[in-house]
C-alpha cells in the first residue's frame, strides 16, 4: 500500500474547484499507474478561513459548496498547514500584480513546514523565482508551477525534463488570452470596447479588462518563462511594456486585408549576457507561425542551440487544462 | 569523479557523425550539468567492419574518416558489443522497409549484452516495439528511440515524462519532410518531378524518393506514435496509405488559391477499442493549424481528455536536432 499523501489548497475558486474535481476522476489512474493515493485535508479562502482536517475532507461536499467549520485557534498558514499535516500545498490565489502576496509567503511556509509546493498563479515565479528555488532544494522539496503560463502545456518541464542540455537563445510567444480573442473579434469587425465586452460574456476578460489589455498578464509571463527557462533576473518593470489599448478596428482590419494579423507577441533573447524582452503588437505576416494562433489558444516558440524554432502549441486552453498542470505537477513532486 | 560510459555506434553515416561531432561539443556540459563522462568504444558499419578498442577511439580521426582496423576476431553485434565493453549502443542504420532488420537484431543483442538501446531507426519501434520495451524492462535497461519521429523533438518523452495521466484520443500530424518540400514547390510552381529533383538537390529526399512519395515513413512514423503512446499494435499494412504521386501541380495550385494547402497528413483516432490510422494527402483550409508547417518543418496535433489541442511544432528540422535526440536519450538514459 502506498502512503496517502494529505493535500492542502490555498484558493478555491474556479481553478481550486476544477482541480478538485479532477482528482477525483483520476483518482484510479493516479493509484493504478503512479502508485499514488491522496486525501485532500485542508482548503482556505479569505471568505472561508483556514479548514483543516488530517482524517479528510469530503470532496464531494467541498464541491456543493458546502464547507466544515474553519480551524478557530489556526491564525495563519502554518497553523494551517499543521493542523491538515499537509504534504503538497497547492497555491491558486490570484495574482497580486505589485508583489506577488500573499502568494509569495504561502508558498515560503509550505515549503519551510516541509510540504511541496505547487502553484498555479504566477506571483511566486515572477517575483521570488530564485529564493523559492533555492528554498525547495535546501529542504528537498520541490516548488512547481507548470499552471502559470499556457495552462498545463508544459512549457517548463519539458526544459527540466524532456529536452535536456540545450541552450535557449529566446523565444516569441503569445500567452494572453484575452488580447487574442479580442483582436480576433477586432479583425472580424468589432471596436475594442466591444470585443472586450464579448471576451468578457465568454468568462476570458476579467471585469476589469486592463490587467490583460495593458499588457501585466503578458509580461509576468514573460518574466516567469525568462527567469526559469533562461536562468534570467528580470523585473517586470524591466519588460519593455505596450498594451492594445492604442490599437483601432480598422488598423487591424486594414492589417488583415494585406494579408497581415496583430498579435500581441511576448519576445526575450539572450543579448550580450543580458536578457532583453519585450511585450507589445506586432502586425505578423501570414507566414509566421505566431499569426495563426487565433482565440483562446497561445503558443511559445523557442529559438535553441539545437532546434531553430521548437513550438509548443495550446489549442482552446481552459480551466481543465490549468487544473491538470497541478495534477501533472503533483504526479512529478510525487514521482520525486 | 563519475564512472565513464563506454558508448558503441551502429552506422557511420550523417547521423552517427552528427552525433559523435555533437557529443565532443556538449562534452563539458554532459560532465558539469549532468555528471556524465564518455567515451566511444566501438565504431561498426557495413563496410568498416566491427571496430572495437575499450580504452576509447579517436572521435577526431573517426570524423576524418580515420579508422582502425577492425577486430578480426569479432563475428558479429555480440562479439563486438563485448568487445567494446559497451553501455550504450547507438543504431543509426537505414530502414529495412520490410522487416526492420537487422536494427531489430542489433537493439535485442544490445539489451540482452546488458547495454541500453538508443535508436534514430523507426524499424524496431515499428516492428518490435512491444517485445524492445518488455525486454529492456526486464533486464533494467532502456530502450529509447525520440529520434525516430520528428527529429529530437520530445515527442515520445513528452507523454512519457511531462504530461502524465492523460488519456491521448488521437492525433493529426505533418511528419515527412519530403512531401511537404515537394507539395510547397509544386505551390509555388513546380511539377511533381520538378518539386522531387529540388527536394534531391537538398539533400532532403533521397536518390529513390518512392518511400516518401509513398508514404511510407509517414505511414511507420504514425505507426511508432500510435503504437508506443496510443498503446496500439498496428502494423503498417493496417494503415491506410496514399501517397502523393496523383497529385498534379495544378491541382496544387488551384487549393492554394482558393484558400487551401494540399499536405500528406498522418492520422491516428481510438475508434470502439482500436487504433484506426490513415496516411493521405488532404486539401486544408488555412485556419487548420497544419496548414501553416511549410518546407522541412513538421508537427503533430495531440487530442487529449485534458487538452483539445497540444501541438508539437519543428521549424527546419535537420541532422542537428536527430542528432541531439539521441544526445538527450543517452542523458535520459544515464539518469535512471
Amino acid at each position: 500500500m502506498p502512503a496517502i499523501r494529505n493535500l492542502a489548497l490555498l484558493g478555491f475558486g474556479n481553478v481550486g474547484r476544477t482541480f478538485v474535481d479532477l482528482l477525483e476522476r483520476k483518482r484510479g489512474v493516479l493509484r493504478e499507474q503512479y502508485g499514488i493515493e491522496f486525501r485532500l485535508t485542508g482548503v482556505a479562502t479569505r471568505r472561508l478561513g483556514w479548514i483543516a482536517n488530517p482524517h479528510g475532507l469530503d470532496s464531494a461536499a467541498l464541491l456543493r459548496g458546502e464547507f466544515p467549520a474553519p480551524g478557530t485557534q489556526l491564525k495563519d498558514v502554518r497553523d494551517w498547514i499543521a493542523a491538515a499535516r499537509a504534504e503538497v500545498v497547492f497555491e491558486t490565489t490570484s495574482l497580486n500584480r505589485h508583489e506577488g502576496q500573499p502568494a509569495v509567503d504561502h508558498i515560503r511556509a509550505a515549503l519551510e513546514c516541509g510540504a511541496d509546493a505547487i502553484s498555479a498563479n504566477k506571483g511566486p515565479v515572477v517575483f521570488a523565482y530564485q529564493e523559492l528555488r533555492d528554498l525547495a532544494r535546501a529542504r528537498g522539496k520541490r516548488f512547481l508551477f507548470e499552471s502559470a503560463v499556457m495552462d498545463g502545456v508544459p512549457i517548463f518541464s519539458t526544459f527540466a525534463e524532456t529536452v535536456p542540455a540545450v541552450e535557449v537563445r529566446g523565444f516569441r510567444g503569445i500567452l494572453n488570452s484575452t488580447t487574442n480573442l479580442v483582436l480576433e473579434q477586432m479583425e472580424a469587425g468589432a471596436t475594442l470596447q466591444q470585443a472586450v465586452r464579448k471576451a468578457q460574456d465568454l468568462g476570458v476578460a476579467e471585469t476589469d479588462p486592463s490587467n490583460d489589455l495593458d499588457g501585466w498578464d503578458a509580461t509576468f509571463k514573460t518574466v516567469a518563462v525568462s527567469n526559469v527557462i533562461m536562468g534570467g533576473r528580470l523585473r517586470p518593470d524591466e519588460v519593455h511594456r505596450e498594451g492594445i489599448g492604442a490599437l483601432t478596428g480598422e488598423q487591424v482590419r486594414t492589417a488583415r486585408d494585406s494579408g497581415h494579423a496583430y498579435k500581441l507577441v511576448c519576445e526575450a533573447r539572450r543579448l550580450q549576457g543580458a536578457i532583453v524582452a519585450s511585450v507589445a503588437p506586432e502586425r505578423l505576416p501570414l507566414t509566421d507561425p505566431l499569426a495563426w494562433v487565433n482565440g483562446i489558444s497561445s503558443a511559445i516558440n523557442f529559438e535553441t542551440d539545437m532546434f531553430p524554432g521548437l513550438v509548443l502549441t495550446e489549442l482552446d486552453g481552459g480551466l481543465d487544462a490549468t487544473a491538470y498542470g497541478l495534477l501533472a505537477d503533483f504526479i512529478r513532486a510525487s514521482r520525486s
